[in-house]
């Protein structure tokens, strides 16, 4: 079989390697479609401090069971299946309280282990999330990028009165939009981003006020709204964002980070405790995909106003350079591996 | 009557008053006892920034209503009530999230009205909690205090499988402590403080371990002791702790601030994202007086571990001025009003 694999920083080859053997309590998966996402390409240009290569990355992708491990109800085999890359001891503290996307012994598929991006891929067999019959594969490929959505609100319980602020209107940004706007119902949301086609994206994906926030003082424009943030998600993750959301929110409001930054940033208590805000983080999924494959089910989502491009696995340099260049045009790539 | 009032920074003065009217929906209270509070010395010397000229001090305070304003049920006279200094308008959007505690339009007895440091008070009726039989005088003064300790609390949930670590062994530090203990079971709860005899209050409030962290490094401590704190107190407010609580927290931990420092504060989002830490803050306490009235007449809490002194309130000066000073012999002063 063939995979993408980052043999070191900046050396991506497509491999032969062995058909891999479904192991105990494993699935193998034959994939169909995959996802590229920003920590693929982190990875692949070195800047993923958890990465060790060489490594197939990928952890946003959909396929086929085709072969199932000891202890696996063979029943399975044939079955449409989803992955969640998270793959936690179930024993641990943040196991037991429910997140184990923080497990002390984490391990994600296509950063730790071998992932995705790969003509087959063997998962633990819980991982695998059977898709149902009305979710089509292009949606299908998309459950762990809304699961990063699902996690971010599962947080903070988004209510219909809520003034939610979306700073960025990337992948994680318009699939949040998407959650608040079409699960929650949330009246008012507001989407800030310097790309003004990006901001027409999360305009298509339900939000009732975009800004370019390099041409716009954010601030003044809330103010002659009259709008103040109850919700604030970053998801454009720069440190500097949070100092300027706590200045923002309104009091009572929840802040959700979702960046990675190691660089220090400053903050005042004062602004926080004043206005008694919540800062909560999210990072991957605490059990999403459930979540989020009964929202495709019911229609909640609509994931085709991400998708911009489809490209063979073949072409997959090409399409990652696409996604770190073009960010005007160019949203979510998907590649193909199966017909 | 006679009232405590701080006429401007650093001048206080027992001043003769018209005996107050309770107004619509009001309670006049007799007061009893009253605490001292940080934010009384706070606005006694000039650094509360909320704080207006003259005013009669004191948002601690227990005594007996004697007059009942129009609408105000007349059974309510003869009354012992403990007074929720909080005051909100019940509508704004902080208020229908139950948040009053940051309403827009907060008003705070002590702060921004006359507070309770004074023979008689008016104040709204339903901010006069009835004190049951079973709970002394001395008692029914320290539910202020408490619900601090409940607000702290009640935001994160406590578990008895969390390692509670608190900073701060002051009456917030104190009172969260058996809070976590004796309210809510925790199994291991860790107090860092820099004065020994203040650690010796928090061993004698339940306390599993105790810290001088002046003199032991705290990190080596825990390491040692092979503790992973899942839920952190900053009930000492230095802005420095924050950064250092993101370190030692376990994955899936919460941290809760008290702290209203106006200096910047260095952190960083990664160390905050890679763990899934939730921040939260905590202001006054929102509706946790029948709470905490609960936890003292089931007898979960023991106010007595905290009373260090009682003063008549013509002694405020030196009973404030001991506070001020004496941080390893004085916790807790009360000050009498009426017999």
């Amino acid at each position: 079989m063939e995979s993408v694999v980052i043999r070191e920083p900046n050396k991506l080859v497509i491999e032969q390697r062995p058909l891999p053997l479904a192991a105990n309590g494993e699935v193998r998966v034959k994939v169909k479609l995959a996802g590229i996402c920003g920590s693929d390409s982190h990875i692949y240009r070195g800047h993923n401090p958890f990465a060790r290569y060489p490594r197939v990355i990928g952890h946003e992708f959909y396929g086929i069971i085709d072969a199932v491990g000891e202890g696996v109800d063979p029943n399975r085999h044939g079955q449409r299946v989803s992955v969640d890359p998270v793959i936690s001891c179930g024993k641990c503290y943040p196991c037991t309280v429910g997140k184990p996307n923080v497990c002390t012994s984490l391990v994600v598929l296509g950063v730790h282990r071998d992932g995705g991006f790969s003509e087959y891929v063997t998962v633990p067999a819980k991982n695998a999330h059977p898709i149902p019959d009305a979710v089509s594969d292009k949606h299908a490929v998309m459950v762990e990028p809304y699961t990063i959505a699902a996690n971010v609100t599962g947080q903070v319980a988004p209510m219909e009165n809520d003034v939610a602020l979306v700073y960025g209107a990337g992948p994680m940004g318009l699939t949040t939009v998407q959650a608040l706007k079409s699960v929650y119902k949330v009246q008012q949301v507001i989407v800030a981003d310097r790309i003004n086609e990006r901001l027409a994206m999360a305009k298509a994906c339900g939000a009732d006020h975009i800004i370019n926030n390099e041409q716009i003082d954010l601030a003044a424009f809330l103010n002659e709204q009259g709008l103040k943030p109850t919700l604030i998600v970053d998801a454009a993750c720069h440190p500097s964002i949070l100092q300027e959301a706590i200045g923002l929110a309104s009091p009572a409001a929840r802040i959700v980070l979702m960046g990675f930054s190691g660089e220090p940033c400053q903050i005042i208590q004062q602004g926080i405790t004043g206005k008694e805000l919540a800062i909560f983080s999210s990072r991957l999924n605490a059990n999403k995909f459930p979540t989020v494959i009964g929202w495709l089910e019911k229609g909640l989502i609509d994931p085709d106003k991400l998708i911009t491009h489809c490209f063979d696995y073949r072409q997959v340099v090409e399409a990652i350079e696409l996604f770190e260049t073009d960010r005007r045009k160019c949203c979510k790539v998907l590649l193909t591996f199966s017909a």
